[in-house]
């Protein structure tokens, strides 16, 4: 144990419960990025993070102004300019919690059962925040670590990252890297290391239909002028075929076909149809035929309603013809779709589509690019190495149906990440009683200890 | 004005500020019928009509248990067995107040404004029924009214009255008379008084749907499932096509067909295209181009969606599949269809459309039969020539868009409705603001003074 890995890992495993309170002290941090009720928590969970990183003897620490939620940054260039950089990303904000009256623990307060720890970001993705700089604390206790590292821990994920496409294409320079670490990517089972080497895009939109001055009386006005509650469900129920198709015109033209390879990989996937049957807990699986359940995920465009309001939704029957309506939707895209183009297209359809009686807008609240990397490159294999040594077998590679809009961005810069995590499927991001298997969690701080390392031979 | 006709007119004239000020403690009772959270004032207002009444001299007056709300009644059949017996019928319930933030005066507060009195149910319908009270009280003041009278005051029309089909079944000897005054049908202008011969029906459904178990990721699952949310719009927004003509199989095949003669009248009536557009504030008006909007907005039946609930509605954007989608839903009928029918023709166009991955539930929360009566009876001419000895001009008579579910259950019994009342088109009904015309509701009382009398001629 006289080498620098294996005093890394040590002094890991000797430091977990002191790791594991740590990640309990960032969960109670209630950092939603979407509400601005909660700006004051996303202050507090950057200085945590700043803290972290300051104790650890990190340079350049600091918060900075993206015009939205702050991006912490610090760097350690001590390996030399002649050693790789490696920047690792991750972001402190989470998802807002309601519906709250389903947590059976306080949203923000990890509590642990068992092997899990419930909590609002405890796996999505604090979790992985706190494993990453474990890892890179033990790797600086043991004294030599072969990389130059940089820190890119940002705000705004869970909405979208709306302010990363400008905020990097402007400082290009400070965060110049050879490769990414992204632990956001999460895992196929406990026991199955994976590499995501796709993630979806997405272009989220937010509708709002206005018709009539005021609500009107659904008596004296029904049948003279245009509902816009009944035109939102028009215009959105029309975006959709039976079969799952969207119908919006040009939307798959630039859909990159499957690779017949990759999909025969994606068949020896533990993730076949039962296995989203019984995730997701629907009757039955639903969409394109000619696709399976776990293509239709990670490889596929989509089309999903967020969110719908309309007039009264209270008990009892109340005759309102609604003035306004509002639906929140949103559309996965895989490569070479575009947001913008995206938007373009959807825009179009419902100005070609939408009765001229109502106003409307169409808002895009926020966007990412689609992304996809190469499978063998050194830093790929570093870390398929440094899995198979944690977990005794070769790392699966996948893609992934969620966005990391900052991968897409970095992607831009020549900077390829590697995406990992110990996110499970089950880990109920996103839903109530959000929890991370701990057992796993432990496993990838050891994985990510072995990847630093490799990354130097 | 020895006569007792004029010395009701005298008497109701002389009390006009203290009726006023009965009308404003009425609307000061906030009795929302749909909002359980207001059963106690629902009993206040039932009380204070009650109050009222044995005040008169009333007789039986007592509120009967309806399995609902419950409904006031009391008589006074000194007029004799060869009288003939007028049942005035009112709603002491009013519409939910929300949203709370558009009212520029207190909802739940009578306040006047010149000739306008603003406040919840200032028009539909305590002050028709404060109205209806005072005329009878200045002929009982006169000391000689010719008709025997009974009270049918009930808690539930703003609920669509669902317990009153099986309770006036139940109670039709209580209720038995040779016809009915139902003051909540409102006329067209302050100077044009109104018989209205057709009302709509209506059936109001709530739809659940519900697909996965709990709120999902739409990147993980977005492509896998169906979206209950998305299902809701494809299903609500296939029932209706471009032109604004129901799409649901047989939907119309009881439609009436209007009679030549109702549409010359209709066209000389003042609502006509611009009179719409105006009151709506929409920017353009929609619907079948068969009809004119006077006639799809009381002759021809529709389908409007009421209230959307689903998913995240707050600020920002939630990357969710919701696990369920809420929709209310109403279609206004007409002379000849049956709400039930109706209810029946829904649930098959649903079961026939809806992806079989999701489940639905569809509740009938109201209905109502649509009604249509005669326009040359005694009844209707007593009142056609008490407002023309108040206006000056002869009543003109209209369909109405509006339900007025006991109308029918009455026309079960074989007692036709005269309706009435001093609600104007722009008196903001259902809507923030709602408001009473002063001037207009003080004839209003006047002519059923003189209806009261001319019945007894």
């Amino acid at each position: 144990m006289s080498d620098p890995r294996n005093a890394a890992l040590k002094y890991s495993q000797d430091n977990r419960a002191r790791t594991l309170e740590e990640l309990k002290e960032l969960v109670a941090i209630p950092s939603v990025s979407a509400d601005p009720a909660y700006k004051a928590d996303i202050l507090r969970a950057a200085d945590w993070v700043v803290n972290k990183l300051k104790a650890l003897g990190f340079q350049n620490v600091k918060t900075l102004d993206t015009g939205g939620h702050p991006m912490v940054y610090g760097d350690l260039m001590n390996a030399g300019e002649g050693a790789p950089t490696l920047l690792i990303y991750g972001h402190y904000d989470v998802q807002p919690a309601d519906p709250m009256e389903l947590w059976e623990t306080p949203a923000f307060e990890g509590v642990q059962k068992g092997d899990l720890l419930f909590g609002r970001g405890a796996s999505d993705m604090k979790g992985q925040v706190i494993a990453s700089i474990a890892a890179v604390e033990a790797a600086l206790q043991a004294g030599s670590v072969p990389v130059n590292i940089k820190w890119m821990i940002e705000g705004e994920e869970e909405t979208g990252s709306p302010t990363m496409a400008q905020f990097i294409q402007e400082h290009a320079d400070l965060f110049a890297a050879d490769f990414a670490l992204n632990p956001d990517a999460g895992m196929l089972t406990p026991t199955q290391p994976t590499i995501t080497y796709g993630l979806r895009g997405m272009s989220y939109f937010e509708l709002h239909i206005t018709g009539p001055a005021l609500d009107l009386h659904s008596g004296f006005f029904g049948g003279t002028v245009r509902n816009p509650a009944n035109e939102l469900a028009r215009v959105l129920g029309s975006m959709q075929d039976a079969d799952g198709r969207v119908t919006i015109p040009g939307f798959y033209d630039k859909v990159r076909e499957l690779e017949e390879a990759e999909r025969a990989d994606f068949r020896r996937l533990p993730q076949d149809d039962s296995f989203y049957l019984q995730q997701s807990g629907s009757k039955a699986l639903w969409g394109d035929k000619d696709f399976s359940a776990y293509e239709r995920a990670t490889a596929q465009p989509t089309l999903d309603i967020n969110g719908l309001l309309s007039g009264y939704t209270s008990e009892g029957p109340k005759t309102v013809l609604p003035a306004k309506a509002m639906a929140k939707f949103s559309c996965r895209l895989v490569p070479d779709q575009d947001p913008f183009e995206i938007e373009a297209l959807v825009r179009k359809y419902i100005e070609d589509t939408i009765d001229p009686s109502v106003s409307w807008e169409l808002k895009l609240l926020s966007d990412a690019i689609p992304s996809i990397s190469e499978r063998d490159s050194a830093a790929v294999q570093a870390m398929a190495k440094a899995q198979e040594t944690v977990w005794g077998v070769r790392p699966i590679f996948r893609r992934e149906g969620g966005s990391v809009p900052v991968v897409g961005h970095l992607q831009g810069l020549g900077i390829e990440s590697i995406n990992v995590g110990s996110g499970l499927p089950d880990d109920q991001l996103h839903s109530p009683n959000e929890r991370l298997h701990l057992p796993t969690w432990e496993k990838e701080i050891d994985a990510m200890i072995h990847f630093i390392y490799n990354l130097g031979e």
